[in-house]
């Protein structure tokens, strides 16, 4: 170990097991963490203070070898080398990788730790392939705390690279029933695309809180403790989970300057950094749709329309009278529907992560995604258990939703979740999140949808043609003339 | 003229004012049309074929001069030429611009007609210039009848471009109250990135067509002809519009096979092209919320989903019973939520617009695109003129919702939108897109929004941090520690 006191210093053989670049918060913290579990770490940051600071303040936890440039950081590590990157996603990373290729040898491993676009990834490990070098994308989830006591690790790229980065990962991710929250997804761009619809599916999450939050005090009229105290009860339940305990100690806390509930003096506009949007914009280019995450996308961005929301509140400034509930009852809806709009968020990120495995040959078993979000997460939940089962008992399922656990979930609470998305639209409460997960579920069990009028509309103003329901072909009905229909050639 | 019965000859001097390649149905009536204003144009399809049968059947409508190669099409067209090609989006859009630019001399003007993605146009835009070419984007709405009768079209590109193109695209489109339906509608890609806004704000307009069918049908249990009467009704007042026209036609119409009402046999897996795809991928990018768009595009993926369908159609076999209304409240509850939704719709493409606008530099007149949409195009619309006058009296305005007119129509409807919401949560109708409209209107104008407890959850997993309603600054509050607050530095 380098002398803690003595900052970055020159290795003249390698030592390490493994190295990282960029020393923020989750980099160091992922840096301690891999010190903790035995394993040799060389580690670097651009500017030498905060490796000298990692060192002096944790460097007794493990092997840390400080390194004063890439060069050094580089000759430390052995060959094959694994050196993960922990910057900025874009151009950061991109300065950083290009940085790093001219310094290998031909089988080392870069890791991107960030949150990368999977297309970046995609174009990244391209380069370095020409380069006789391996990329990996590596989606890490569980913030500053994950990071430090056992992420979620999402890892793509080739099985070379896994052969050499798995061991470490599975040793430092967060173990549940004696399985580590670390695997290796799939080939290519995988781990990152994985990470992207985790991150989008806790955009879902997070919306689907904040409308139950919204509806309880609303409707109800209770305090934020109050609500507090409902989602630390929902807890002790199916609803178990990270995000749901979380609400129940924000919602509990007060501020210290003027005594009101904090989550009065923060202001309602949710910031994004991304992931929830590339999510929505790759789901509809692989044409699945993932309403929830959309909603909840749309959601941020419309809170932070200050200046259009000023104009609404003035011009429609009276909320209707709320709806006369019962508050036991009420209670129990708005826990029912959360669970079934959670079922049906969680079924369209698969869906998703089932789609982009297909469009790109990735072969990702989607029964291991569920097993490694059971814990390190943002959005790890007991309910990953059950999607783990669904996938265990059937590998190629058509949709989460009609396994037979979320089935009876969803039927047991479809009342519930009626009621409450009504309830909703008659007290002025907006749940762009409940209401767009019941008319997903509404319009997936439908007989019949009114989708054929929109075939027959843009058959009619764009012989766009349709499809019949009695027989095959395609057809197409002069609409301005006769009304003969014609089947056009395929 | 050229002989028709000839076929394709060659022209030794330039005659013709335009040039058009791809003689499609779209291109075809494109050509008649601009024929018929008395302007020559030459005209050219890849098969030669189809420029045959155009001069016979159409010759002596107007000035039509077949040409049988590209090299003939421009030769015969006067400089600076204006040719406008009109091809498939995509690759074969570029094969035809890449064999076009060696012909061409300083000062030509490439005209795209298709429905091509604006950052295409963009890039293809750059190209031409460096060649001294001028390319112009322009999208043409209206289908098969508009191209021949009167489209609206919105154009982009260099006032160079539009001093030549301009007098024969105000001459061919639809004309309302003595003005076009054709402007410049800004440089660049505006012209495409307009009818891209254009086409997401149509598959939203018949999205909320077909859930207002849906809920009228299986509410009121009254046949598709008693539907087709309530919107030749509606049709009548404000929401008198092309759409809502064709709507009544198409479900009029009954199957010569079986005599069941055609709406019954058409498959009901609508299709889409991608402008709807493009357009909310587009509004991501932008941070504008255009949930009437997404949900619209969303409900097509899902209704394609057949096996998805048919497992939950298995195991969620049973509608709730259908709500008891009033027949005549209900019919005009739909319409009052059909216009408030679509005013919603609206709103949200105009913000579009402005926000690409600016990303842009494109400086786009918003009035004058409501002023082109009236006539010619798909959303043709007497509510257009509502738009138009909104943008009159202010054109730099917040939202479209909060203008006199339009919030008048709103809280007149208000109450009727929320009955057919609940309703329809309450009798499994799917309402993404009337559910979606409701809660963006009561997010916009709710006092506070629970963007707060996203942003309590994000500071505590993430330090992501959050701003307060009473002070400037940015903060963390320590959740795993002595919850102290510290104020972060910008």
């Amino acid at each position: 170990m380098a002398d803690p006191t003595s900052g970055p210093t020159p290795t003249a053989t390698p030592t390490a097991t493994i190295g990282l670049t960029g020393l923020a918060v989750m980099g160091r913290n992922l840096a301690r963490n891999i010190a903790r579990h035995g394993h040799t770490i060389a580690v670097h940051n651009r500017t030498a203070a905060r490796t000298t600071s990692l060192l002096e303040e944790h460097g007794d936890e493990g092997s840390l070898v400080a390194t004063g440039s890439l060069e050094e950081l580089v000759a430390a590590v052995e060959q094959p080398r694994v050196l993960i990157v922990m910057v900025k996603a874009g151009e950061p990373t991109d300065a950083v990788v290009d940085a790093l290729v001219p310094l290998l040898d031909e089988g080392d491993i870069v890791v991107d730790a960030g949150n990368a676009h999977p297309d970046d990834t995609t174009r990244r490990q391209q380069q370095l392939e020409e380069h006789g070098l391996h990329f990996v994308g590596m989606g890490v989830s569980g913030g500053e705390e994950g990071a430090l006591h056992g992420p979620s690790i999402m890892v793509g790229g080739s099985d070379h690279a896994y052969d050499r980065l798995g061991p470490v990962v599975e040793s430092i991710a967060a173990q549940v029933d004696g399985e580590p929250c670390a695997t290796h997804v799939g080939p290519g761009a995988a781990g990152h695309f994985v990470k992207m619809v985790h991150n989008g599916i806790e955009y879902a999450d997070m919306q689907l809180i904040a409308e139950s939050y919204d509806l309880l005090r609303s409707v109800l009229g209770i305090s934020p403790a109050e609500v507090a105290d409902i989602f630390e009860e929902w807890n002790g339940g199916d609803l178990e989970s990270f995000l749901i305990e979380l609400t129940a100690d924000v919602l509990r806390h007060t501020d210290r300057t003027s005594g009101t509930p904090f989550v009065d003096v923060v202001a309602d506009a949710a910031e994004q950094k991304g992931t929830g949007r590339w999510t929505v914009q790759s789901a509809l280019d692989l044409g699945v749709p993932v309403t929830g995450i959309a909603e909840a996308t749309f959601a941020r961005s419309l809170s932070g329309h200050r200046e259009q929301r000023d104009a609404a509140r003035k011009v429609f400034d009276t909320d209707p009278d709320p709806v006369e509930v019962d508050r036991d009852r009420f209670v129990d809806d708005v826990r029912a529907a959360l669970y079934a709009s959670k079922v049906v968020a969680y079924a369209q990120g698969f869906d998703q992560i089932a789609a982009g495995a297909e469009a790109n040959g990735w072969d990702i078993d989607l029964g291991a995604v569920a097993t490694i979000w059971r814990g390190g997460c943002i959005i790890r939940a007991q309910f990953l258990d059950r999607i783990r089962e669904a996938y265990a008992d059937e590998p190629d399922l058509t949709t989460l939703l009609t396994t037979p656990y979320f089935a009876q979930a969803v039927l047991d609470g479809v009342h519930s979740w009626r009621r409450v998305v009504a309830t909703a639209a008659q007290s002025g409460v907006p749940v762009p999140a409940f209401g767009s997960s019941l008319s997903y579920f509404d319009g997936l069990r439908r007989e019949r949808l009114p989708a054929a009028v929109i075939q027959l509309l843009r058959d009619s103003f764009g012989a766009h043609s349709y499809q019949r329901t009695d027989r095959p072909g395609t057809f197409h009905t002069a609409w301005a003339g006769d009304l003969a229909e014609v089947e056009i050639e395929a």
